[in-house]
């Protein structure tokens, strides 16, 4: 699975398509950056809100991978990442709708809704979801929600946190995309303990796991740790 | 701990509230179990909605425990349990709010809504929850929430899962009621990770498991699991 280079978008220029983006070039994928203007993206030099270097500097230390409007990244992708901040990613991706017919969509975005202050709340949650929305609003893509209940850093490098046995959630309406995306997870990711939770609509529980570690966040002083299911 | 025997109040027949009276029954302490109308509770001859069997069996198999109004069992108790329905807790307490003051009160609800149909959702999350509802309701009692995240047999004996290596959550606005339930938890259960996740905003966050602990019963096809926070 390692050996066959796939053309991958990650959507969203943020902590964690810029994690996704660096271990899938590094792992010899053509990858494509997408943001709403390539050239504002570039000419930013300051720090991001949370103290990541500007996304040139970024992308100067990773020549392989390659920066271009949403439109052009979704075009590009066969295999696209939404990477996007939970209140952009329907209305972003929606955009490319036809780009992204028939592809499988790696859904990483929570809602989370900072608009209110601190902490978070969540946008949509309960009795609907980012990820449900988003297979709504994209009828011929296979949404597989999955990554979105840990830190970027450990999504991507799971073995860093006791030797990887630590649980990732996968859930999504078409067998074959979750299956291919769980044996992406197993064999780029080295993920170990995958979780299908069912269709779509366990997104719901996914997402809701964001006020959780928020305060787990704050009760242990780092963001470097996850769930394990025991059972 | 274990040596001096409390006069403790569950509030609820259910299979929450039986699981903690046992098991308290058990260790020597002086429990009252908490109901709406104690005749008519005793009188019920069918099992429950989850086949548990009727009370008035359980109850003759535990004849240390007592039954008695909601009112009286408020008044009995120097320590109370909410083991109540989440759509029933806010108004039953709420009625014995002078016999709860000065209380600490153990949280267990969670405000799960089962009238539109299966899996339930959740009547209040994400901008307040049932744990915030409670100390509102109840400002002079001391309201912790905890026990909320898992089933009840491995509620009450954590150590017959995994030798007991997962977590149980609390949290709660009096710095002195979490030190006692954290100290309960300990010395009467068995818990041994036990994460302190700050004030009753963070029962948001746990009631919010919910919805993920729901599909995850039906992933692993048993209610027999619990999270673990590996760090």
């Amino acid at each position: 699975m390692n050996n066959i280079p796939v053309k991958i978008a990650i959507m969203g220029t943020g902590m964690v398509g810029r994690a996704h983006a660096a271990k899938l070039a590094a792992l010899g994928h053509a990858v494509m950056v997408g943001t709403g203007d390539p050239a504002a993206t570039l000419a930013r030099e300051e720090q991001d809100a949370m103290g990541n270097p500007p996304f040139a500097q970024w992308l100067k230390e990773r020549p392989k991978v390659k920066l271009g409007t949403f439109a052009q990244a979704a075009e590009h992708g066969e295999l696209v990442y939404d990477a996007l901040s939970g209140q952009a990613a329907v209305k972003v991706l929606s955009a490319c709708r036809e780009a992204l017919a028939g592809k499988v969509l790696v859904d990483i975005a929570n809602p989370l809704d900072f608009s209110k202050g601190m902490p978070p709340t969540l946008s949509v949650c309960n009795t609907d979801s980012l990820g449900e929305q988003l297979q709504r609003a994209l009828p011929e893509s296979k949404v597989v929600k999955t990554f979105n209940t840990m830190n970027a850093y450990l999504q991507v490098d799971p073995e860093q946190l006791a030797g990887g046995d630590h649980a990732i959630f996968v859930c999504g309406n078409d067998a074959g995309a979750k299956e291919r995306v769980t044996g992406i997870l197993r064999a780029w990711y080295g993920w170990k303990n995958i979780v299908d939770l069912g269709d779509i609509t366990a997104a719901r529980g996914t997402e809701m796991l964001l006020p959780v570690w928020l305060r787990l966040w704050g009760a242990l002083g780092t963001p470097m740790f996850n769930f394990k299911v025991v059972k």
